[in-house]
């Protein structure tokens, strides 16, 4: 048939159970006539540990040492796959990410693919091997020092691995069946989305949900490299992230060819503050101190509003959203403008959530925006702050009523199925 | 001063506290001057726990994938100690011995060093940082696979870098202060030997003192590179292995030159047992008949002993010891001969032990045996089977005496201190 990458993540190699699955999994597929190569990240809590061990010798380790301590956790993992895969009768050989070609820049804990360069994949695929790959690192091309990639590493791993062998798709495994019209744990009747576009991915996790990173979602958007997200517990197709264009032709094809829904799904974060900076002098330059400080103090906001000044004072009220983990140097920084832009005072809260509506039908289908407030309205959910892009509508609220407008949205759109199809087997699978 | 290479075993960076207490020894030795490599091998119990690991999912895990895979361990324990001393304000980089230059044949688990190109090591000396590098490894110069060099791996990589760094010298840190006239744990007033030759370290290290690999013994004879043996648990001198020249001149200098002692020391070794092949015909071919059979099934026996045969019966016994753990290998293999030979039966014995005396100054000095055999006669000791070389004598008595035969020794030679010195701070240190 053809090449296909597989990524598996710690949760579905946890155990030596757990890799033995894997293995079959690995094996069945092989069996059906496919070259295999995969990516595996660090079994269950190998990196965690790792992290406390560096901790108990030094508070703040170099980044190229912890670098070389992580990638231990892979080292583990792949090596044990490969294992189990042989006792199935089947080769398998794993390879460092180094050894794999994967070619980064020389950042520490965060660095970028660069290059890949998979001739030692390609050989071993050549003489009828299941390739095993560590996801996470790879090798600097100036240093030649072993590098992380930092947060979504190992998806990014697989997807940048299968650019580079033009695979025909990347399927990426955790311990949910796909990408859902909702959090299944929020709302039972959530769907699974057979296909979604890059771009509607890209503004769900980027509003939240926990399925795919943005990293290697922009990766495959920018080669166009058919993402497969799917269950390591199940056979069940999962969702599959491709390009509009395809989603379309493909919802087109469909036998009771039905109207595409608007909306896609609802994404919630439960991650962001909001600062507030009262009574702000409305004039040139102000807001722009202000965000100056912020982007300075390497805080990255999200939505901004600016209220309109009252007419009789020309003071204004500026508020946006922030990770949670970044307040207090956000406000630490504030403070020390309050003399010299001369605002009232600084209101920081963290009982904030944030509800998003997605979907590419957005864009030509007008009345989304209402439809979705009088759906928070009608359940007496009060907006805070909105935002909205071509395919997306954001929404700031009372973090206890997240839960409530994550119902109300996805009920307004009809999104739910009739019965309960989710199931969430564990983690997160990251 | 010069360059020092530094081995430490896995139970001095058993722990967090361990490995912080190993790198202000390191940075001790880098203040006074040196420039300083340091080969560790895994913390603690972790090659075991991999291979437990490995076991889960395979009873017969690939070579080349536990290789990938015990690999990790001493990745950890150099990443940590590099991070260790960093945070005492010094700079050290970690390297893999792929890193580190240190080329290997295929065989994995047991490779052979055959290159040492060790360019990123002196680099990171020469801008003024110590190197860590992962024992017991290397890499495949025909596969680029990584290899691990079996057991004494981490000596044998600590003698291979500082050759081909020409360093001053190779200091092997475990346990136990240096090397003893005998087991501390035996004899409380062993003594440590402060000079020793090659050619005796390789004769105690083959009748089973457990100090120094046979392996990282001949590498640095076969180069000269002396060895310094100390505990990492003090600042104590502890024996130098060097050539019997350096020996000779070093005691020779000493201000109250006393004669040299003849026996250095007292090694047993209780892992053997003894096979004994009863009424062998006594013609040509027979003998060579059994020792081909026990060769084909890869048994390293070690001594051998022919009776002379009795007149009347033209028949002979054989008796020659094995490791224990080959025993049933060895009797099954020899049994399938007993048509063909003609023998009349076959004796196991696994309650024997091996004592020895060494010594350089044995073949200048006569009747030294008679006294060894005298000293167990006068302890009651029978003696089963006796092997000598040039700077060895050794027998084999019942594994209940094995201890005061050692006693026996030590004393009849005048081995001992008036006072108990030795300390043996832990486990065995490898």
């Amino acid at each position: 048939m053809g090449i296909v990458v597989q990524k598996y993540g710690g949760s579905s190699v946890a155990d030596a159970e757990s890799v033995k699955r894997v293995a079959r999994r690995i094996v069945e597929t092989k069996k059906a006539g496919n070259q295999v190569v995969v990516v595996v990240s660090a079994m269950g809590d190998t990196t965690d540990d790792l992290i406390d061990l560096a901790n108990q010798v030094s508070p703040l380790p170099p980044a190229r040492e912890l670098d070389m301590l992580l990638t231990a956790g892979e080292r583990i993992s792949m090596a044990v796959l490969a294992m189990a895969i042989h006792d199935l009768g089947h080769e398998a050989r794993s390879f460092t990410g180094s050894q794999a070609g994967v070619i980064t820049d020389a950042e520490h804990g965060r660095a970028k693919i660069i290059d890949v360069t998979p001739g030692r994949i390609q050989a071993a695929l050549a003489e009828g091997s299941i390739a095993i790959v560590a996801g996470f690192q790879g090798v600097s091309q100036t240093t030649k020092d072993i590098t992380t990639l930092g947060r979504g590493g190992s998806d990014t791993t697989a997807v940048a691995l299968a650019v580079a062998l033009a695979a025909d798709v990347c399927e990426i495994y955790s311990d949910v069946d796909g990408i859902f019209t909702a959090d299944p744990r929020i709302e039972p009747r959530a769907r699974k989305v057979p296909r979604i576009s890059y771009e509607e991915t890209l503004e769900m996790a980027a509003q939240g949900a926990k399925i795919l990173h943005l990293r290697c979602v922009e990766y495959a958007r920018r080669y166009d490299m058919p993402i497969h997200v799917r269950s390591s517990f199940s056979d069940k197709e999962g969702t599959w992230v491709t390009s509009a264009e395809k989603v379309q032709s493909e919802n087109d094809s469909q036998e009771n060819a039905m109207e595409a829904a608007i909306i896609t799904g609802v994404a919630h974060d439960r991650s962001q503050a909001k600062i507030t900076i009262v009574g702000v002098p409305d004039k040139p330059g102000e807001a722009a101190a202000i965000f100056r400080a912020v982007a300075d103090a390497q805080i990255n906001i999200d939505m901004i509003v600016q209220n309109v000044s009252a007419a009789a004072t020309s003071l204004t009220d500026i508020s946006f959203t922030l990770p949670r983990g970044e307040g207090q140097t956000a406000v630490t920084a504030l403070a020390r403008l309050q003399d010299s832009v001369g605002f009232a005072a600084l209101q920081y809260d963290d009982s904030v959530g944030k509800v998003s509506i997605v979907g590419a039908g957005m864009s030509s289908s007008p009345g989304i925006s209402a439809r979705f407030f009088e759906a928070l309205s009608d359940a007496g959910i009060n907006i805070g702050m909105i935002s909205t892009s071509e395919i997306r509508v954001s929404v700031v609220v009372a973090e206890t009523q997240v839960e409530e407008a994550v119902r109300a949205a996805h009920a307004a759109f009809d999104l739910g199925s009739d019965e309960v199809e989710a199931v969430v087997y564990g983690g997160t699978g990251r």
